[in-house]
């Protein structure tokens, strides 16, 4: 929790007494030079956001050794906004950060777009900033940009965060959706459905034995490692709403190729389990915000299997099966007691704002 | 208005007969697909969308030749989203193409975060969607990256859009808001107050004689122009929220230096100033969407001038003032009778949700 100093802002005086926002906070004048100067300026601390134009100057000197951009954005809606394992903040700076991981780049910069909904506590905003410059300090990223705006109580829900960013890729790494090809292995950096059980059980007010937490992180330090052993790895996506289902399901249309995989191997803690088997929810459609799907070719899949393992983000990374031939755009799970169903997309909203 | 074809969709029976958007558009399986595919992919139509990554990568060749990037981002949570000479989507694709165009950049690419509220009529989306499209063919700039969120009713106002993007600043143009010097020429490329009040006399159902329409335009195209006539173009910025007077004063305090106007100087159409007379307000501080403020040495003031009068979107240009090395970080008006006021920051919500 940041400790708020209000000495020296222009408050109008009800602010001073109640501290939350209010919608002068968005409307271009001293309240809102207040609100960046005071709040977001001394958090998010560097001098490319010290540039204050409209738009913040880059020297991108990396992409003259032959490097692209890869360029992505995201909003932020989830709710509740403080869940157990992370909030909002830290959601919006590794959802961002490991989107633009996925295509085997290094994140640089991000932009922060706030929407405030008036009445948000002043002390809520600022326990959520600095939760996203924390995060964004430990996935080395920078915050170069940002914009807020404020809308009448009732047209939001406390906070709305998007952000957009980009990095380099470096040369020689092709990693896209469209990759997998037949023969390929598949892995999964860890246990699936944290993020998506910490939501619905803070939401709904459940008690598990074990309090289930929100896997959200950053996960370019893991994709660099695998990467610095080999550059054969096809296809990397983060398996966020609608789960390891959705994405699968993505990649072998992406791709035009069949996938199977085993759904012993699937990792899932026994708490995330249970609250399923509860709740008569699978794991398979359930969010995650720090696990990774990554597809590679068979020879290197040992190999990167244990630089995951060996990553803080990885150590249940697991080989769950394989790309096909046999039925395109189809995903296949082989069940425990050895047959096999269809596994689909999921149609619409089996949890909906849960990022 | 775009004409929806729904034939195809995964829809839910209900869907088909009351085409809104529910929670499942948002949730990562089918039906947020469908939308993506449906709606958003054919009017965003170009090859770099089509990577269906989590982010997309771009060649940036241009940047071996010494130039940097410009970065920018901006969320649109503009009341009402259709208004008299705009909507939601063309604001929200020339505010960002303004945004980077203010640091001498040309702008080339932009993502687009929806933030949508269930109950939105999917015919509304479809048309601001398309008048994004058709924005972003008229500033050349390509939507390339997106993302989608869905919230509960109550919890948004039909659409927020956040745009966030990037331009080449070319080699040798250094413009920025620290840049403004003593003798300065300021100039403002035509009317104040058209956007702001046309939001207004729609939000309040006020008529006047003639319609007051919004100013949203891109402006890169004149900057280039500008450029080309000259370097010595110290500082540019986009008039929005909190009008001219807003800008004079963040730019007076970032380039610690004064500046006087003079108040006869500025141009305000009829309707504007008829308008705002009627209401107490001062065009001064009404937000535009589509008008910039430029800064020049005091050699090259005429020749800008007579550049910025031969675009369509600055045929009102017009010299206001000077930068001086009296009172800095203070705007000084000198009013038609021959009297000088101070000019200040507004303070908070003159014309909220503005853009």
């Amino acid at each position: 929790m940041t400790e708020m100093n209000f000495e020296g802002w222009t408050c109008p005086l009800p602010l001073q007494n109640y501290p939350t926002i209010v919608m002068g906070h968005g409307a271009g004048g001293k309240m809102m030079n207040d609100l960046i100067a005071h709040l977001f300026a001394p958090l998010f601390d560097n001098d490319l956001l010290g540039q204050m134009g409209d738009s913040t100057a880059l020297d991108l000197g990396a992409l003259n050794a032959g490097g692209r951009l890869a360029f992505s954005t995201d909003s932020f809606v989830v709710s509740p906004i403080i869940f157990p394992g992370g909030d909002i903040g830290d959601l919006a700076v590794n959802g961002t950060v490991n989107d633009i991981a996925m295509s085997g780049a290094k994140p640089l910069y991000l932009s922060a777009g706030f929407i405030l909904e008036e009445g948000l506590a002043m002390d809520t905003l600022g326990a959520i900033a600095a939760s996203m410059a924390n995060a964004a300090r430990k996935a080395e990223v920078q915050v170069v940009t940002g914009d807020t705006k404020v809308v009448n109580k009732g047209h939001g829900d406390g906070i709305y965060i998007n952000t957009s960013g980009f990095g380099i890729i470096p040369e020689g790494v092709h990693i896209s959706a469209k990759n997998a090809r037949p023969g390929d292995v598949i892995l999964v950096s860890g246990t699936m459905g944290d993020h998506g059980m910490a939501i619905m059980s803070k939401r709904e007010g459940l008690q598990f034995e074990s309090q289930i937490m929100s896997d959200t992180a950053p996960l370019h330090g893991m994709i660099a490692e695998m990467l610095a052993v080999t550059k054969d790895i096809h296809t990397l996506r983060d398996a966020t709403r609608g789960g390891l289902s959705a994405v699968l399901n993505e990649l072998a249309g992406a791709s035009q190729v069949g996938i199977e995989f085993e759904e012993t191997k699937i990792p899932v803690t026994p708490a995330v389990n249970a609250a399923c088997e509860m709740l008569g929810l699978d794991p398979l459609y359930i969010a995650n915000e720090g696990k990774l799907v990554a597809i590679v070719a068979p020879e290197v899949a040992e190999e990167v299997l244990d630089v995951m393992q060996k990553n803080e983000y990885g150590k249940d990374a697991a080989i769950i099966g394989t790309v096909t031939e046999a039925h395109p755009k189809r995903v296949v799970a082989k069940t425990a007691i050895g047959g096999s169903r269809v596994v689909d997309l999921p149609a619409g909203e089996l949890l909906p704002r849960i990022c």
